[in-house]
């Protein structure tokens, strides 16, 4: 199994290093927390999904909220769910009087060292504009939780990507 | 958006790729024609999932079958359809009648340009050993698909990891 030692950081980038250990190559988060990911739910039963021009796919791409734990010097340190709490406000405008912890795990665990922690957001209450911060432009969408596959396959079929943790979110909506 | 000449190389693994674009970074694969994920489900409605150590996130991770298309002299040009059935074969031992696509989507883009092929088999026959192939060491886990959400979280709290897409598997298979 791996020690320390014996893994070599190949490059470093201002955000992300490539790293090796023995004959495998993955990318690595410089200096983060962890992250997190929201499945956030309105009173009137819909999904708040958020869309971002998303440069490594050169599209648009359809995703549940989410971001960096403690990357910046203002959240240096901050709890996972407050960075929860933070992420939804800023990417989509909402507040969230509930935001509890439901899974969490890899996204792909073959090509980087990311653990994403997935929350649970209810008791929603829009009080903000959203849109992300000063680097970001992203759209907010609001769809009933019952239309969401449909939604995201006219998307799909649009052009746009639909990030594969979408349908994370729907299972665990539908465990409710 | 991005123009092609706007992407810079910041360094070249042997299977990896750095990449910059504007104030983005983002991982690469090197050669391959995509990526395959098979949710597999046997006639007593169990789902078939994999473990393996993943030297990215340093732990052993369930994970549902998946691999790269194309990416050997052997397999170059393969269908995705093809991938999905040889990489079902190579790590569990299973052949299926039916491969059926069900989505497609990207399960981290703001970190690699990864977009995965998910499958739906059915129709599954046990006919080799599985395990994958010599650079792997994978354990087959075939598990009846009402208990998979608890039999996770006791692996999780064994101290493996779970790959999101055991979930984005279990939505379409409640879809059935």
């Amino acid at each position: 199994m791996a020690s320390e030692n014996s893994v070599e950081v190949i490059a470093s980038g201002r955000y992300l290093r490539l790293m090796r250990w023995d004959n495998w190559e993955y990318a690595q988060r410089v200096d983060i927390g962890g992250i997190v990911g929201i499945v956030a739910v309105t009173d009137n039963d819909e999904l708040v999904m958020v869309e971002q021009y998303r440069p490594a796919v050169g599209k648009r791409v359809i995703e549940l909220p989410a971001g960096l734990v403690g990357d910046t010097s203002e959240t240096k340190g901050e709890e996972f769910i407050q960075a929860a709490q933070r992420e939804l406000l800023e990417e989509t405008g909402y507040s969230a009087s509930t935001m509890v912890p439901i899974c969490e795990g890899p996204p792909s665990s073959g090509t980087t060292s990311e653990v994403i922690s997935m929350f649970f957001a209810k008791g929603l209450e829009k009080v903000g504009e959203g849109g992300g911060d000063h680097s970001e432009d992203i759209t907010v969408h609001v769809i009933p939780v019952a239309d969401v596959p449909a939604w995201v396959e006219r998307q799909r079929q649009n052009g746009l990507l639909i990030d594969l943790r979408i349908y994370t979110g729907l299972f665990f909506i539908n465990c409710r």
